[in-house]
C-alpha cells in the first residue's frame, strides 16, 4: 500500500514549527509495512487544500491528513474531504458530550465554533481523542482510506496509540520498542543483519537516537495473542545477540531506569561532576520522584572546587592532573562521603576543543564508588565534539550504574 | 512571489529525521517577504522527483530543493532539474579543487562518485559550500528561480548565511535577530502591535522559543549601507518599547551572555541548586570556555545535603521548609563561600507535580549572593508543568544575573 501524509497549517509554511508529525507518522507506517511516497504541507486555504488532496488521491491509497480539525474558521480539513467525497458532516454525540463536559468545568457554554469540533464525516469511524476535544476519523472509500488527525502532536500521537492496532485493517498490529546503549547503529545492524533483512512479519527496524539505538519490533496477526507471541519470540532472538546492550522498553530513558533500579534495590545515589558540569544530575532530576534515590551532585568545574568541596588532594591534581584515573576515584569517594549515599558516580575528562590537562580531547574517566570499593571506566571519544563528548559521558555513567546494580541488589547497601 | 520547498530523501519518508530544513527555509523566506505555499517531500526516485518538480513549476515561481546533491547513485537532484530544463551538467572547477584538497588531507584520490559532487547545472550561479563538499546552486529561467541546497542542515544553513543577501535578486537583504526574555510572545506582540502590523520594509517578525522570544528584523535596499541603517533605526524603535527584556543578538543564548558579562567584569560565579538539579550548571558548562568564570554548583536535592554541603541550618529547614526565601539566601551564601566566588546563584522551589514543602507547585526562590549582600526573587509559575518550571527557573536565574552585572562591573568584586 502506498501512502501520502498531508499536513495542513499555515504555521508550518511560515516556519514557526517543523512538521514533526510527518516524521512520527512515517515511522509508524514504515513499522506497519506501508510505503510513504510523499509528504505535503499546505496552508489553511480551501482551494489549495482541494488541489493537494486531489493530487494525493492520484498517487496514494492511504491518505493521512494532520491539522485543520480545530474550532476556528481556518480549520477546513473535514469540510474539504467531505466535499471531495460528496458526503456531509454530522454531529458525533460522544464528541459533543466531551466538549460540553469540558466547557462545564470552565463554567462556559458551547459556541458555534466549538461545536464545529464535534462534526464528523458521514460513515467515518470516529477516533476518540483522549488528549483533546477534536476527534480524529478514518474514512474508507472503494479506492482510498483517509485518516484525519489533529495537528497538535500530543493529540495526534495519543489517537495513534489508542487506535493503533486496528486503524489499518482487520489484522491486529502490535509493536514493541527495545532500547540499547553502548552499541552504534551500524554495529547493531551488523549483528542483527539477517533478522533485519529477512524478518517481514514480525519485522524489526532500527532507529538511531542521540548515542542510543531503538529497535522497533512489529507483528501482524488476526489474533492479538498470536501477535504478542510473535513479538516475544523475536525479542528473544534479538536479545540473544545484543542483550548486553539492552536497557529498557518503550518510552523510558537511561536515567529513568537508573532511578527505578536504585529504588528497587534500596540504594541512594550522588555524583561529582567536572566535565559534564551538572548534566548527569540534571538528567536524573528531570524525572519526577528522583528525590527518593538521588541526593545531589558536586559540580566541581574548577580544580580548587575539587579540593575544597570534595577533598581531592591538591598533590594528586598537581601530579596526575584533573583528567586522571586517581582524581576520578577521589571525586567519587568524596561525593559518596559528602552526600552519604550508597553509590557515587564521578566524571572527569577533556571535552575540548583544546586540552588543558595534556590528555587527549575525548579522554574521560568515569568512577563508581560503592560499599565494596571504587571502579573506574576509561573512555575515549576521539572524533566527537564537545557537546557529544559530554552527552556520551553522562549516558556511559548511567549505563555503568545499570551494569553494577542487580535488580534486587543488596551488595551495595551500606 | 510564491515559493515551494521540495525536500528529497527517503530517510524523511521513513521517519528517520524530521524536515527541519523546510522550517528553516520557510522562516527565511517569510523574512524576505516571499509566500511559501507548499512543502513537498519525495524519496530518492527519479520518476517521482520529476513529478514533484513538474508540479512545483505549475504552482510556484521560486522552487527551493534540499537534498540529493551528494556522491551516491541515489543523489539525483541536479540530474532531474537539468533534464527538466533541457540543460547539461559540467564540472565546477573550484568545487572540484575543494574536493581534491579535502581528499588529499585524507591521503586519498577522487572516485567517480566523489567527482559527481563537483557537477553543476549549466548557467547556474554556484553557491560555495564552506561546510561541506557539494556546492549549492541557483538557476534562473524566464519563469522560475531554482535554488538547490544540500540536505545536511549545517551545510544548508551555511550556504544561506553566506549567500543570503543576494540570493533572491538584485536588492540586498539584511536581517538581524534580537533576543528577549521575561516577556511572552503575546505581550511582546501587544507592545509592538503597530510596528509588527505596519512595518513592511524594514519588517519585524516574532518567533517564540522555549520561554523566550526572538524578533527578526529585515530590510531590503539596493545599497547595503542603506539596509543596515534601516535596521538600526528599527532596532531603536523596538528597544525603546521592550528594551528591558532584550539580552542579545543572533545565535547567542542567556548562559553565553552571562559568561561574557562575567568575564568582561572579571567576576567568578558558582551556584547551589535544589529544584533545577544541575540544569543551571549544565547550561553554563555546555559553553566552551565556561571555566574562566564558572567554578561549580552544589546540587543539593536532599535536605541533608543542603545542611552538609552548604551549611544551611537544619533549624531553618525545619521552620521554613526548603522552599523558602531564607533557605534560598542560605544556599546562595553557602555556595559563594564554598566555591569562593564573587557571585553565587541559588535555586529552590516546588517543581511538582505534588508539593513536599506545603508551598504551591510552581513557587520558586532565586537568590543572588554578591559582595554587597544577597537578593531574592520570588517567582510563581502556577500553570506550568515540571519540566517548564525547571527550564524557566534556570533562565530566570541567568536573567537575574544579567540585570545585576553592569558591562564593566566593579561593585561585585571582592
Amino acid at each position: 500500500m502506498k501512502a501520502e501524509i498531508v499536513a495542513v497549517g499555515s504555521e508550518l509554511l511560515l516556519g514557526e514549527i517543523a512538521n514533526t508529525n510527518a516524521q512520527y507518522l512515517s515511522e509508524w507506517l514504515a513499522t506497519c509495512g506501508i510505503d510513504v511516497h510523499y509528504h505535503t504541507v499546505v496552508g489553511d486555504n480551501r482551494e489549495r487544500m482541494v488541489e493537494v488532496v486531489t493530487r494525493a488521491q492520484e498517487r496514494a491509497e492511504l491518505i493521512v491528513i494532520t491539522g485543520g480539525l480545530g474550532p476556528t474558521e481556518d480549520d477546513l480539513t473535514k469540510e474539504v474531504v467531505a466535499e471531495l467525497l460528496g458526503r456531509t458532516l454530522h454531529v458525533d454525540q460522544p464528541a459533543y458530550d466531551r466538549i460540553e463536559a469540558f466547557l462545564k468545568t470552565r463554567g462556559r457554554t458551547m459556541t458555534e465554533n466549538e461545536r464545529k469540533q464535534a462534526l464528523v464525516i458521514d460513515q467515518a469511524d470516529v477516533l476518540t481523542n483522549q488528549a483533546g476535544l477534536a476527534p480524529g476519523m478514518s474514512v474508507q472509500t472503494p479506492d482510498h482510506q483517509y485518516i484525519l488527525l489533529p495537528g497538535v502532536p500530543r493529540e495526534m500521537k495519543r489517537i495513534i496509540a489508542d487506535h493503533f492496532d486496528h486503524l489499518l485493517g482487520k489484522e491486529t498490529i502490535k509493536s514493541r520498542t527495545l532500547r540499547f546503549f553502548g552499541i552504534g547503529e551500524s554495529a547493531l545492524n551488523d549483528r542483527l543483519a539477517d533478522l533485519i533483512r529477512t524478518a517481514r512479519n514480525p519485522s524489526v527496524a532500527p532507529y538511531a537516537e542521540l548515542a542510543e539505538v531503538r529497535l522497533r519490533l512489529t507483528a501482524k496477526a488476526l489474533d492479538e495473542q498470536v501477535a504478542l507471541d510473535m513479538l516475544d519470540a523475536l525479542e528473544q532472538q534479538v536479545l540473544a545477540e545484543v542483550g548486553s546492550h539492552f536497557y529498557g522498553y518503550g518510552e523510558t530513558s537511561l536515567p529513568e531506569v537508573v532511578l527505578d533500579r536504585c529504588r528497587e534495590a534500596g540504594l541512594t545515589l550522588s555524583a561529582a561532576e567536572s566535565l559534564t558540569g551538572g548534566a548527569f544530575a540534571s538528567g536524573l532530576t528531570d524525572i519526577q520522584g528522583a528525590s527518593a534515590v538521588f541526593r545531589g551532585s558536586a559540580v566541581v568545574y574548577a580544580d580548587a572546587a575539587k579540593v575544597n568541596v570534595l577533598g581531592v588532594p591538591q598533590t594528586l591534581l598537581d601530579e596526575q592532573t584533573a583528567v586522571s584515573r586517581d582524581v576520578a576515584v577521589a571525586m567519587a569517594e568524596g561525593a559518596r562521603k559528602l552526600y552519604q549515599t550508597d553509590l557515587a558516580i564521578a566524571l572527569t575528562g577533556e571535552a575540548g576543543p583544546t586540552s588543558n590537562s595534556g590528555q587527549a580531547v575525548g579522554t574521560v574517566y568515569c568512577a563508581l564508588a560503592h560499599s565494596g570499593g571504587t571502579e573506574v571506566l576509561e573512555l575515549t571519544y576521539p572524533a566527537f565534539d564537545r557537546g557529544m563528548i559530554r552527552l556520551r559521558s553522562v549516558k556511559d555513567a548511567y549505563f555503568m550504574l545499570l551494569q553494577n546494580i542487580s535488580p534486587a541488589d543488596e551488595m551495595n547497601k551500606k
